[in-house]
């Protein structure tokens, strides 16, 4: 395969240590990697693929970043928007740990409170702070609730 | 090679249509897609590499989006951040047309001013208007120099 002729297949080599999200909803692995704080300029070695087929999931989306293992904290945030998320943590070419992701019960600093008037948008030193509900996004300081596109709320 | 086994590589497989860009600079496809209006969820099919090996460019970042080939204006945007891409339109599995990319010499509805007094920053229609010199955008409005940083100024 030549890297000159950009018809053909783009190999993205096996990493040796890092994370692979697989199984991620299709279409949202731009919103992982927002959610991870990975945006703009970036020295991380990423591949995606995006809306790819699936046995399991007709489409789905796959993040791969090298020399980073995701800790549990920063795994369950993507369940929030990728709720069948497999994580996989990758040493030395080996599946060292596979997961799931699970819905935490509260999230810190990872979504912005839609109400202006909400003491964690002020100058204060308050981390935002929602519960998980299962009718959405609960804000613990002003009562606020975000009822779906959470990925528009992504500090 | 099984989906099964994330720690082998991800063959992308060839795109039948759409653009490739190439060779951008290492580090900056996030942003490259965020100046092509390709943020949060999205449904086209894209395949992404950053910080690969590059015999040119020692490091460079990859892009393929499926079923869309970028139009002149949006190519140029690309010049902004990444000079040196080279954008492959992919007609069938083949390469139809390659081409580089020229930094544009006005920039319009691309990059928000930085200077909140700016007419393109309130509610009238005008849209933000910059010409591209070598010291950086220059504010066709308000004469606001942004001198560095494009990336973070995309609107």
């Amino acid at each position: 395969m030549s890297a000159k002729d950009p018809s053909r297949g783009l190999l993205v080599s096996p990493i040796k240590n890092g994370t692979v999200i697989d199984h991620i909803t299709a279409g949202e692995a731009l919103n992982v990697l927002r959610i991870l704080g990975i945006t703009g300029s970036t020295r991380e070695c990423l591949s995606i693929a995006t809306n790819v087929e699936s046995k399991r999931m007709r489409k789905k989306d796959i993040v791969k970043i090298e020399n980073r293992e995701l800790r549990t904290e920063e795994v369950d945030r993507i369940a929030l928007l990728a709720p069948q998320a497999k994580i996989n943590i990758i040493r030395n070419y080996k599946v060292v740990e596979k997961k799931g992701v699970e819905i935490p019960e509260v999230i810190r600093g990872v979504v912005r409170c839609p109400n202006p008037g909400c003491i964690t948008n002020t100058d204060e030193p308050v981390e935002s702070t929602f519960e998980v509900l299962d009718k959405g996004l609960h804000c613990l300081y002003c009562d606020w609730l975000i009822k779906d596109d959470i990925a528009n709320h992504i500090i």
